[in-house]
Protein backbone atom coordinates (compact mmCIF):
# COMPACT_ATOMS: atom_id res chain seq x y z
CA UNK A 1 0.00 0.00 0.00
CA UNK A 2 1.09 3.67 -0.81
CA UNK A 3 1.21 6.22 1.59
CA UNK A 4 0.22 9.64 -0.73
CA UNK A 5 2.66 12.66 0.49
CA UNK A 6 1.40 16.11 -1.20
CA UNK A 7 4.25 18.89 -1.17
CA UNK A 8 2.35 22.26 -1.58
CA UNK A 9 3.54 25.62 -1.64
CA UNK A 10 2.68 28.93 -3.26
CA UNK A 11 5.92 29.10 -4.76
CA UNK A 12 7.90 26.51 -6.50
CA UNK A 13 7.45 23.93 -4.09
CA UNK A 14 10.92 23.26 -3.83
CA UNK A 15 11.57 23.75 -0.27
CA UNK A 16 8.22 21.69 0.68
CA UNK A 17 9.74 18.69 -1.45
CA UNK A 18 13.19 19.09 0.29
CA UNK A 19 11.89 18.95 3.72
CA UNK A 20 9.02 16.42 2.96
CA UNK A 21 11.99 13.91 0.82
CA UNK A 22 14.24 14.57 4.02
CA UNK A 23 11.51 13.75 6.30
CA UNK A 24 9.99 10.48 4.30
CA UNK A 25 13.38 9.23 4.00
CA UNK A 26 13.41 8.36 7.32
CA UNK A 27 10.66 5.96 6.98
CA UNK A 28 11.94 3.51 4.58
CA UNK A 29 9.46 0.64 5.26
CA UNK A 30 6.63 2.94 4.09
CA UNK A 31 6.06 3.22 0.14
CA UNK A 32 5.26 6.84 -0.49
CA UNK A 33 4.00 7.75 -3.85
CA UNK A 34 4.94 11.93 -4.17
CA UNK A 35 2.74 14.50 -5.46
CA UNK A 36 4.11 18.11 -5.92
CA UNK A 37 1.66 21.29 -5.62
CA UNK A 38 3.85 24.45 -6.49
CA UNK A 39 1.87 28.37 -7.08
CA UNK A 40 -0.92 27.39 -4.86
CA UNK A 41 -1.58 31.03 -4.20
CA UNK A 42 -5.43 31.52 -4.55
CA UNK A 43 -8.19 30.51 -2.39
CA UNK A 44 -9.46 28.69 -5.88
CA UNK A 45 -6.21 26.75 -6.31
CA UNK A 46 -6.15 26.24 -2.35
CA UNK A 47 -9.98 24.48 -2.78
CA UNK A 48 -8.35 22.67 -6.15
CA UNK A 49 -5.37 21.14 -3.96
CA UNK A 50 -8.01 19.86 -0.86
CA UNK A 51 -10.22 18.65 -3.24
CA UNK A 52 -6.79 16.28 -4.72
CA UNK A 53 -6.02 15.63 -1.07
CA UNK A 54 -9.68 14.41 -0.78
CA UNK A 55 -9.58 12.11 -3.38
CA UNK A 56 -6.42 10.79 -2.50
CA UNK A 57 -7.89 9.79 1.28
CA UNK A 58 -10.95 8.59 -0.54
CA UNK A 59 -8.91 5.85 -2.95
CA UNK A 60 -6.50 5.23 -0.09
CA UNK A 61 -7.26 3.44 3.16
CA UNK A 62 -4.30 5.35 4.90
CA UNK A 63 -4.96 9.22 5.50
CA UNK A 64 -2.30 11.35 2.91
CA UNK A 65 0.59 13.49 4.39
CA UNK A 66 0.50 17.19 3.60
CA UNK A 67 3.82 18.84 3.75
CA UNK A 68 3.22 22.42 3.09
CA UNK A 69 5.30 25.70 3.12
CA UNK A 70 2.55 28.48 2.56
CA UNK A 71 3.11 31.61 3.75
CA UNK A 72 -0.35 32.93 3.52
CA UNK A 73 -2.76 31.96 6.51
CA UNK A 74 -6.07 32.55 4.68
CA UNK A 75 -4.60 29.75 1.93
CA UNK A 76 -3.15 27.56 4.73
CA UNK A 77 -6.62 27.18 6.55
CA UNK A 78 -8.17 26.41 3.53
CA UNK A 79 -5.97 23.58 2.96
CA UNK A 80 -6.39 22.17 6.96
CA UNK A 81 -9.98 21.23 5.97
CA UNK A 82 -8.44 18.58 4.03
CA UNK A 83 -8.48 14.81 4.89
CA UNK A 84 -5.08 14.63 5.38
CA UNK A 85 -2.06 14.55 8.27
CA UNK A 86 -0.10 17.95 8.32
CA UNK A 87 3.04 18.99 8.76
CA UNK A 88 3.16 22.41 8.55
CA UNK A 89 6.03 24.10 8.71
CA UNK A 90 5.48 27.67 9.05
CA UNK A 91 2.84 26.99 11.05
CA UNK A 92 5.35 25.38 13.39
CA UNK A 93 8.33 27.72 13.29
CA UNK A 94 7.28 31.56 11.78
CA UNK A 95 5.29 32.32 15.39
CA UNK A 96 8.23 31.26 17.34
CA UNK A 97 10.71 32.51 15.16
CA UNK A 98 8.92 35.81 15.11
CA UNK A 99 8.62 36.07 19.36
CA UNK A 100 12.69 35.49 19.15
CA UNK A 101 13.22 38.20 16.75
CA UNK A 102 11.12 40.52 18.01
CA UNK A 103 9.98 41.31 14.06
CA UNK A 104 6.29 40.46 12.33
CA UNK A 105 7.38 37.82 9.28
CA UNK A 106 6.65 39.07 6.13
CA UNK A 107 4.39 36.74 5.07
CA UNK A 108 5.83 37.29 1.51
CA UNK A 109 5.61 34.47 -1.20
CA UNK A 110 7.83 33.42 -2.76
CA UNK A 111 10.98 34.26 -1.25
CA UNK A 112 12.84 31.32 -0.25
CA UNK A 113 13.99 31.18 -3.63
CA UNK A 114 16.52 34.12 -3.56
CA UNK A 115 14.59 36.34 -6.69
CA UNK A 116 16.32 36.97 -9.84
CA UNK A 117 17.99 39.58 -9.38
CA UNK A 118 19.96 39.67 -6.13
CA UNK A 119 23.40 39.15 -6.04
CA UNK A 120 23.38 35.17 -5.10
CA UNK A 121 21.18 34.64 -8.52
CA UNK A 122 23.95 36.28 -10.24
CA UNK A 123 26.67 34.89 -8.83
CA UNK A 124 25.56 31.12 -9.39
CA UNK A 125 24.32 31.89 -13.13
CA UNK A 126 27.70 32.98 -13.65
CA UNK A 127 29.17 30.24 -12.14
CA UNK A 128 27.09 27.76 -14.15
CA UNK A 129 28.61 29.88 -17.16
CA UNK A 130 31.95 29.76 -16.07
CA UNK A 131 31.65 25.73 -15.64
CA UNK A 132 30.11 25.61 -18.77
CA UNK A 133 32.74 27.39 -20.60
CA UNK A 134 36.00 25.77 -18.68
CA UNK A 135 34.59 22.06 -18.85
CA UNK A 136 36.91 19.10 -19.69
CA UNK A 137 40.08 21.14 -20.03
CA UNK A 138 38.65 22.61 -23.43
CA UNK A 139 40.26 26.66 -22.08
CA UNK A 140 42.49 27.24 -19.39
CA UNK A 141 43.38 30.55 -19.54
CA UNK A 142 39.94 31.66 -17.34
CA UNK A 143 41.63 29.30 -14.30
CA UNK A 144 43.06 32.73 -12.64
CA UNK A 145 39.23 33.61 -12.18
CA UNK A 146 38.23 29.74 -10.85
CA UNK A 147 37.54 29.01 -7.20
CA UNK A 148 38.70 25.52 -7.31
CA UNK A 149 39.58 23.51 -10.10
CA UNK A 150 38.80 19.68 -10.46
CA UNK A 151 40.93 17.10 -11.66
CA UNK A 152 40.47 13.97 -12.46
CA UNK A 153 40.28 10.67 -14.99
CA UNK A 154 37.48 10.52 -17.85
CA UNK A 155 34.17 10.12 -16.37
CA UNK A 156 34.93 10.25 -12.93
CA UNK A 157 32.34 13.06 -11.56
CA UNK A 158 34.26 15.93 -12.47
CA UNK A 159 31.31 17.68 -14.82
CA UNK A 160 28.49 16.96 -12.91
CA UNK A 161 29.96 18.17 -9.69
CA UNK A 162 31.22 21.74 -11.64
CA UNK A 163 27.29 22.24 -12.26
CA UNK A 164 26.63 21.73 -8.68
CA UNK A 165 28.95 23.54 -6.92
CA UNK A 166 27.99 26.60 -9.18
CA UNK A 167 23.95 25.84 -9.29
CA UNK A 168 24.04 25.29 -5.79
CA UNK A 169 26.72 27.43 -3.92
CA UNK A 170 27.92 30.43 -6.34
CA UNK A 171 31.17 29.04 -6.68
CA UNK A 172 33.28 28.85 -10.12
CA UNK A 173 34.93 25.60 -10.13
CA UNK A 174 36.93 24.53 -13.79
CA UNK A 175 37.80 20.74 -14.60
CA UNK A 176 40.39 19.10 -16.11
CA UNK A 177 40.89 15.29 -17.21
CA UNK A 178 43.86 13.67 -16.61
CA UNK A 179 45.34 11.43 -19.31
CA UNK A 180 47.21 8.59 -19.50
CA UNK A 181 49.85 10.79 -21.24
CA UNK A 182 50.03 13.55 -17.95
CA UNK A 183 50.33 10.59 -15.85
CA UNK A 184 52.59 8.62 -17.80
CA UNK A 185 55.54 11.46 -16.51
CA UNK A 186 53.80 11.69 -12.88
CA UNK A 187 53.81 15.39 -13.38
CA UNK A 188 50.97 17.85 -13.50
CA UNK A 189 50.43 19.69 -16.81
CA UNK A 190 51.86 22.60 -17.05
CA UNK A 191 49.07 24.65 -17.28
CA UNK A 192 47.98 23.09 -13.83
CA UNK A 193 51.47 23.27 -12.08
CA UNK A 194 50.39 27.55 -11.80
CA UNK A 195 46.98 26.73 -9.81
CA UNK A 196 48.81 24.45 -8.02
CA UNK A 197 47.15 24.75 -4.57
CA UNK A 198 43.00 25.44 -6.70
CA UNK A 199 43.22 21.67 -7.56
CA UNK A 200 41.34 18.73 -6.30
CA UNK A 201 41.38 15.31 -7.17
CA UNK A 202 38.53 13.42 -7.65
CA UNK A 203 39.02 9.55 -7.39
CA UNK A 204 36.55 6.58 -8.09
CA UNK A 205 36.67 2.57 -7.70
CA UNK A 206 38.26 1.13 -10.94
CA UNK A 207 35.06 -1.20 -11.47
CA UNK A 208 32.29 1.40 -11.22
CA UNK A 209 34.63 3.77 -13.56
CA UNK A 210 34.80 0.36 -15.74
CA UNK A 211 30.99 0.18 -15.56
CA UNK A 212 30.16 3.93 -16.51
CA UNK A 213 32.75 4.04 -19.19
CA UNK A 214 31.00 1.02 -21.00
CA UNK A 215 27.83 2.63 -20.63
CA UNK A 216 29.66 5.27 -23.24
CA UNK A 217 31.50 3.00 -25.38
CA UNK A 218 31.23 -0.38 -24.69
CA UNK A 219 34.35 -2.84 -25.45
CA UNK A 220 37.20 -0.19 -25.68
CA UNK A 221 40.17 -0.20 -24.35
CA UNK A 222 39.25 3.08 -22.79
CA UNK A 223 36.27 1.35 -20.77
CA UNK A 224 38.89 -2.11 -20.77
CA UNK A 225 38.76 -2.42 -16.33
CA UNK A 226 42.60 -2.84 -17.13
CA UNK A 227 42.68 0.17 -18.30
CA UNK A 228 40.42 1.52 -15.29
CA UNK A 229 42.96 0.19 -12.60
CA UNK A 230 45.66 1.82 -14.62
CA UNK A 231 44.34 5.38 -14.53
CA UNK A 232 43.24 5.29 -11.09
CA UNK A 233 46.34 4.11 -9.46
CA UNK A 234 47.83 6.53 -11.69
CA UNK A 235 45.91 9.29 -10.39
CA UNK A 236 45.93 8.75 -6.90
CA UNK A 237 49.83 8.42 -6.89
CA UNK A 238 50.25 11.83 -8.23
CA UNK A 239 47.65 13.23 -5.94
CA UNK A 240 49.88 12.08 -2.94
CA UNK A 241 53.14 13.11 -4.61
CA UNK A 242 51.82 15.91 -5.51
CA UNK A 243 49.61 16.69 -1.95
CA UNK A 244 46.38 17.29 -4.09
CA UNK A 245 43.22 17.03 -1.66
CA UNK A 246 41.38 14.20 -3.49
CA UNK A 247 38.12 11.99 -2.50
CA UNK A 248 36.37 9.09 -4.13
CA UNK A 249 33.24 9.64 -6.10
CA UNK A 250 32.34 6.07 -5.95
CA UNK A 251 28.79 6.05 -3.82
CA UNK A 252 28.79 9.00 -3.49
CA UNK A 253 25.92 11.77 -4.65
CA UNK A 254 27.32 15.52 -6.13
CA UNK A 255 25.48 16.76 -3.49
CA UNK A 256 27.96 14.69 -0.94
CA UNK A 257 31.21 15.32 -3.08
CA UNK A 258 30.13 18.89 -2.92
CA UNK A 259 29.78 19.64 0.15
CA UNK A 260 32.90 17.35 0.97
CA UNK A 261 34.58 19.69 -1.49
CA UNK A 262 34.07 22.86 0.50
CA UNK A 263 34.64 21.41 4.10
CA UNK A 264 37.88 20.25 3.06
CA UNK A 265 38.86 23.31 0.62
CA UNK A 266 37.16 25.89 3.35
CA UNK A 267 35.52 27.66 0.14
CA UNK A 268 33.02 29.28 0.69
CA UNK A 269 29.30 29.19 -0.29
CA UNK A 270 28.65 32.33 -2.35
CA UNK A 271 32.83 33.43 -2.63
CA UNK A 272 32.40 36.06 -4.84
CA UNK A 273 30.09 38.25 -2.78
CA UNK B 1 24.02 44.07 13.70
CA UNK B 2 23.57 40.89 12.30
CA UNK B 3 22.09 37.88 13.83
CA UNK B 4 24.21 34.62 12.87
CA UNK B 5 22.26 31.40 11.79
CA UNK B 6 23.83 28.19 11.88
CA UNK B 7 22.66 25.64 9.47
CA UNK B 8 23.62 22.14 11.03
CA UNK B 9 23.31 18.62 9.73
CA UNK B 10 24.61 15.21 10.27
CA UNK B 11 24.62 14.61 6.35
CA UNK B 12 25.14 17.87 3.36
CA UNK B 13 23.40 20.43 5.06
CA UNK B 14 22.01 21.04 1.76
CA UNK B 15 18.37 20.74 3.73
CA UNK B 16 18.97 22.59 6.76
CA UNK B 17 20.48 25.69 4.31
CA UNK B 18 16.76 25.06 1.78
CA UNK B 19 14.57 25.05 4.90
CA UNK B 20 16.47 27.75 6.75
CA UNK B 21 17.06 29.90 3.91
CA UNK B 22 12.87 29.60 3.27
CA UNK B 23 12.16 30.77 7.09
CA UNK B 24 14.95 33.52 7.25
CA UNK B 25 13.92 34.66 4.23
CA UNK B 26 10.51 36.00 5.67
CA UNK B 27 12.62 38.04 8.30
CA UNK B 28 13.44 40.57 5.62
CA UNK B 29 14.38 43.55 7.91
CA UNK B 30 16.55 41.41 9.80
CA UNK B 31 20.03 40.97 8.01
CA UNK B 32 21.43 37.28 9.06
CA UNK B 33 24.97 35.86 8.80
CA UNK B 34 24.70 32.34 7.76
CA UNK B 35 27.08 29.48 8.70
CA UNK B 36 26.67 25.94 7.68
CA UNK B 37 27.89 23.57 9.76
CA UNK B 38 27.83 19.94 7.32
CA UNK B 39 28.95 16.36 8.76
CA UNK B 40 28.20 17.05 12.39
CA UNK B 41 28.03 13.20 12.91
CA UNK B 42 30.22 12.83 16.19
CA UNK B 43 29.85 13.94 19.71
CA UNK B 44 33.52 15.39 19.21
CA UNK B 45 32.17 17.64 16.39
CA UNK B 46 28.79 18.30 18.33
CA UNK B 47 30.75 20.03 20.65
CA UNK B 48 32.92 21.91 18.27
CA UNK B 49 29.44 22.98 16.67
CA UNK B 50 28.14 24.01 20.57
CA UNK B 51 31.46 25.83 20.72
CA UNK B 52 31.53 27.86 17.47
CA UNK B 53 27.74 28.95 18.49
CA UNK B 54 28.84 29.43 21.64
CA UNK B 55 31.67 32.07 20.48
CA UNK B 56 28.90 33.48 18.07
CA UNK B 57 26.30 34.10 20.82
CA UNK B 58 29.58 35.63 22.92
CA UNK B 59 30.51 38.19 20.51
CA UNK B 60 27.10 39.25 19.34
CA UNK B 61 24.81 41.02 21.07
CA UNK B 62 21.47 38.40 19.39
CA UNK B 63 21.40 34.80 20.50
CA UNK B 64 22.66 32.99 17.58
CA UNK B 65 19.77 31.13 15.77
CA UNK B 66 20.52 27.06 14.64
CA UNK B 67 18.23 25.54 12.53
CA UNK B 68 18.90 21.84 12.23
CA UNK B 69 18.71 18.42 10.93
CA UNK B 70 20.27 16.42 12.90
CA UNK B 71 18.69 12.50 13.16
CA UNK B 72 21.04 11.16 16.25
CA UNK B 73 18.92 11.99 19.21
CA UNK B 74 22.23 11.93 21.40
CA UNK B 75 23.87 14.45 18.65
CA UNK B 76 21.18 16.69 19.05
CA UNK B 77 20.97 16.72 22.62
CA UNK B 78 24.52 17.87 22.99
CA UNK B 79 23.68 20.98 21.03
CA UNK B 80 20.75 21.80 22.67
CA UNK B 81 23.13 22.95 24.98
CA UNK B 82 24.27 25.76 23.41
CA UNK B 83 23.57 29.42 23.83
CA UNK B 84 20.97 29.45 20.82
CA UNK B 85 17.21 29.61 19.58
CA UNK B 86 16.84 26.29 18.46
CA UNK B 87 14.62 25.47 15.36
CA UNK B 88 14.52 21.62 15.18
CA UNK B 89 12.80 20.20 12.33
CA UNK B 90 13.46 16.52 13.28
CA UNK B 91 12.05 16.76 16.94
CA UNK B 92 9.46 18.66 16.05
CA UNK B 93 7.90 16.53 12.95
CA UNK B 94 9.46 13.28 13.61
CA UNK B 95 7.55 12.11 16.40
CA UNK B 96 3.88 12.94 14.98
CA UNK B 97 5.05 11.39 11.99
CA UNK B 98 5.67 8.13 13.46
CA UNK B 99 2.93 7.82 15.19
CA UNK B 100 0.33 8.97 12.08
CA UNK B 101 2.69 6.18 10.09
CA UNK B 102 2.24 3.62 13.03
CA UNK B 103 6.29 2.96 12.21
CA UNK B 104 9.63 4.17 13.78
CA UNK B 105 11.72 6.08 12.16
CA UNK B 106 14.99 4.79 11.18
CA UNK B 107 16.89 7.95 12.09
CA UNK B 108 19.27 7.15 9.55
CA UNK B 109 21.65 9.77 8.72
CA UNK B 110 22.34 11.82 5.18
CA UNK B 111 19.28 9.88 3.96
CA UNK B 112 17.42 13.26 2.88
CA UNK B 113 19.13 12.88 -0.81
CA UNK B 114 19.01 10.29 -2.93
CA UNK B 115 21.52 7.91 -2.51
CA UNK B 116 24.61 7.87 -5.14
CA UNK B 117 22.86 4.08 -6.42
CA UNK B 118 19.37 5.06 -6.46
CA UNK B 119 17.35 5.30 -9.63
CA UNK B 120 16.09 8.93 -9.24
CA UNK B 121 20.03 9.55 -8.78
CA UNK B 122 21.28 7.58 -12.05
CA UNK B 123 18.36 9.30 -13.55
CA UNK B 124 19.74 12.58 -12.58
CA UNK B 125 23.12 12.27 -13.70
CA UNK B 126 21.84 10.39 -16.89
CA UNK B 127 19.54 14.11 -17.50
CA UNK B 128 22.79 15.99 -17.07
CA UNK B 129 24.74 13.76 -19.46
CA UNK B 130 21.63 14.56 -21.88
CA UNK B 131 21.61 18.46 -21.37
CA UNK B 132 25.21 19.16 -21.77
CA UNK B 133 25.26 16.58 -25.00
CA UNK B 134 22.03 18.47 -26.00
CA UNK B 135 22.84 21.84 -25.56
CA UNK B 136 22.64 24.83 -27.99
CA UNK B 137 21.01 22.60 -30.90
CA UNK B 138 24.75 21.32 -31.60
CA UNK B 139 23.10 17.43 -32.07
CA UNK B 140 19.70 16.62 -32.57
CA UNK B 141 19.25 13.50 -33.39
CA UNK B 142 18.62 12.77 -29.70
CA UNK B 143 15.64 14.37 -29.71
CA UNK B 144 13.63 11.34 -29.66
CA UNK B 145 14.84 10.79 -25.86
CA UNK B 146 14.23 14.54 -24.96
CA UNK B 147 11.36 14.91 -22.44
CA UNK B 148 11.03 18.96 -23.29
CA UNK B 149 12.85 20.57 -25.76
CA UNK B 150 13.78 24.28 -24.77
CA UNK B 151 13.79 26.80 -27.68
CA UNK B 152 14.20 30.74 -27.82
CA UNK B 153 17.13 33.42 -28.72
CA UNK B 154 20.51 33.13 -28.02
CA UNK B 155 20.92 34.03 -24.36
CA UNK B 156 17.23 33.96 -22.74
CA UNK B 157 17.97 31.49 -20.49
CA UNK B 158 17.65 27.86 -22.22
CA UNK B 159 20.71 26.01 -21.03
CA UNK B 160 21.17 27.23 -17.07
CA UNK B 161 17.18 25.66 -16.84
CA UNK B 162 17.54 22.56 -18.86
CA UNK B 163 20.95 21.66 -16.22
CA UNK B 164 18.49 23.06 -13.32
CA UNK B 165 15.33 20.59 -14.50
CA UNK B 166 17.80 17.19 -15.22
CA UNK B 167 19.69 18.28 -12.04
CA UNK B 168 16.92 19.38 -9.87
CA UNK B 169 13.96 16.76 -11.13
CA UNK B 170 15.71 14.29 -13.80
CA UNK B 171 14.46 15.12 -16.48
CA UNK B 172 16.43 15.17 -20.12
CA UNK B 173 16.00 18.86 -21.94
CA UNK B 174 17.40 19.45 -24.71
CA UNK B 175 17.78 23.27 -25.97
CA UNK B 176 17.75 24.47 -29.34
CA UNK B 177 18.65 28.33 -30.23
CA UNK B 178 16.48 30.06 -33.04
CA UNK B 179 18.49 32.38 -34.87
CA UNK B 180 17.85 34.91 -36.96
CA UNK B 181 17.66 33.03 -40.41
CA UNK B 182 15.05 30.80 -38.63
CA UNK B 183 12.69 33.32 -37.95
CA UNK B 184 12.94 35.19 -41.35
CA UNK B 185 10.77 32.72 -42.68
CA UNK B 186 8.82 32.74 -39.67
CA UNK B 187 8.59 28.96 -39.91
CA UNK B 188 10.24 26.03 -37.12
CA UNK B 189 13.68 24.57 -38.04
CA UNK B 190 12.89 21.52 -40.12
CA UNK B 191 14.49 19.43 -36.92
CA UNK B 192 12.25 20.40 -34.52
CA UNK B 193 8.84 20.57 -36.93
CA UNK B 194 8.60 16.54 -35.70
CA UNK B 195 9.02 17.39 -32.19
CA UNK B 196 6.42 20.16 -32.27
CA UNK B 197 4.85 18.90 -29.39
CA UNK B 198 8.16 18.61 -27.18
CA UNK B 199 8.76 22.43 -27.38
CA UNK B 200 8.49 25.26 -24.74
CA UNK B 201 9.35 28.59 -25.56
CA UNK B 202 11.44 30.96 -23.62
CA UNK B 203 11.13 34.57 -24.11
CA UNK B 204 12.68 37.60 -22.38
CA UNK B 205 12.84 41.35 -21.82
CA UNK B 206 14.57 42.68 -24.89
CA UNK B 207 16.29 45.24 -22.61
CA UNK B 208 17.48 42.52 -20.56
CA UNK B 209 18.16 40.78 -23.03
CA UNK B 210 20.72 43.19 -24.79
CA UNK B 211 22.32 43.66 -20.90
CA UNK B 212 23.04 40.30 -20.74
CA UNK B 213 24.30 40.03 -24.19
CA UNK B 214 26.52 42.92 -24.02
CA UNK B 215 28.30 41.98 -20.85
CA UNK B 216 29.74 38.98 -23.37
CA UNK B 217 30.12 41.23 -26.38
CA UNK B 218 29.73 44.47 -26.14
CA UNK B 219 28.90 46.76 -28.82
CA UNK B 220 27.84 44.09 -31.61
CA UNK B 221 25.09 44.32 -33.34
CA UNK B 222 24.54 41.18 -31.59
CA UNK B 223 23.87 43.00 -28.25
CA UNK B 224 21.99 46.12 -29.73
CA UNK B 225 18.72 46.64 -28.42
CA UNK B 226 17.52 47.19 -32.01
CA UNK B 227 18.48 43.80 -32.81
CA UNK B 228 17.17 42.34 -29.46
CA UNK B 229 13.99 43.88 -29.56
CA UNK B 230 13.72 42.04 -33.33
CA UNK B 231 14.32 38.63 -32.19
CA UNK B 232 12.30 38.91 -28.80
CA UNK B 233 9.33 40.25 -31.33
CA UNK B 234 9.87 37.41 -34.01
CA UNK B 235 10.26 34.75 -31.72
CA UNK B 236 6.71 35.77 -30.00
CA UNK B 237 5.29 35.61 -33.02
CA UNK B 238 6.66 32.51 -33.72
CA UNK B 239 5.68 30.77 -30.81
CA UNK B 240 2.09 31.91 -31.10
CA UNK B 241 2.07 30.90 -34.94
CA UNK B 242 2.77 27.19 -34.10
CA UNK B 243 1.25 27.10 -30.87
CA UNK B 244 4.36 26.66 -28.87
CA UNK B 245 4.08 27.56 -25.17
CA UNK B 246 6.36 29.76 -23.49
CA UNK B 247 6.79 32.13 -21.10
CA UNK B 248 9.40 35.11 -19.95
CA UNK B 249 12.28 34.09 -18.26
CA UNK B 250 12.88 37.88 -17.14
CA UNK B 251 12.74 38.34 -13.56
CA UNK B 252 12.72 34.60 -12.96
CA UNK B 253 15.12 31.92 -11.12
CA UNK B 254 15.58 28.75 -13.19
CA UNK B 255 13.33 27.58 -10.08
CA UNK B 256 11.09 29.40 -11.07
CA UNK B 257 11.09 28.82 -15.04
CA UNK B 258 11.23 25.14 -14.34
CA UNK B 259 8.62 24.47 -12.25
CA UNK B 260 6.41 26.52 -14.30
CA UNK B 261 7.67 24.44 -17.35
CA UNK B 262 6.78 21.00 -15.43
CA UNK B 263 3.62 22.68 -14.10
CA UNK B 264 2.63 24.09 -17.97
CA UNK B 265 3.66 20.64 -19.62
CA UNK B 266 2.67 18.07 -16.92
CA UNK B 267 5.87 16.81 -17.00
CA UNK B 268 6.27 14.64 -13.86
CA UNK B 269 9.66 14.29 -12.34
CA UNK B 270 11.75 11.47 -12.46
CA UNK B 271 9.51 10.82 -15.37
CA UNK B 272 11.90 7.90 -16.75
CA UNK B 273 11.85 5.97 -13.30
Amino acid sequence: MKRVAFFISDGTGITAETLGNALLAQFDKISFQRVTLPYVDSEEKALMAVAKINQAAAENAATPIVIDTIVDRRIRTIIDTADSFKVDIFEAFLAPLEQELKTESSYSVGKSHSPANSANYLNRIEAINFALDNDDGARTRHYEDADVILVGVSRCGKTPTCLYLAMQFGIKAANYPLTEEDMEELQLPKNLKKHKHKLFGLTIDPERLAAIRTERKANSRYASLKQCYLEVDEVEMLYEQENIPFISTTDKSIEEISTRILVTTGLKRFQNK
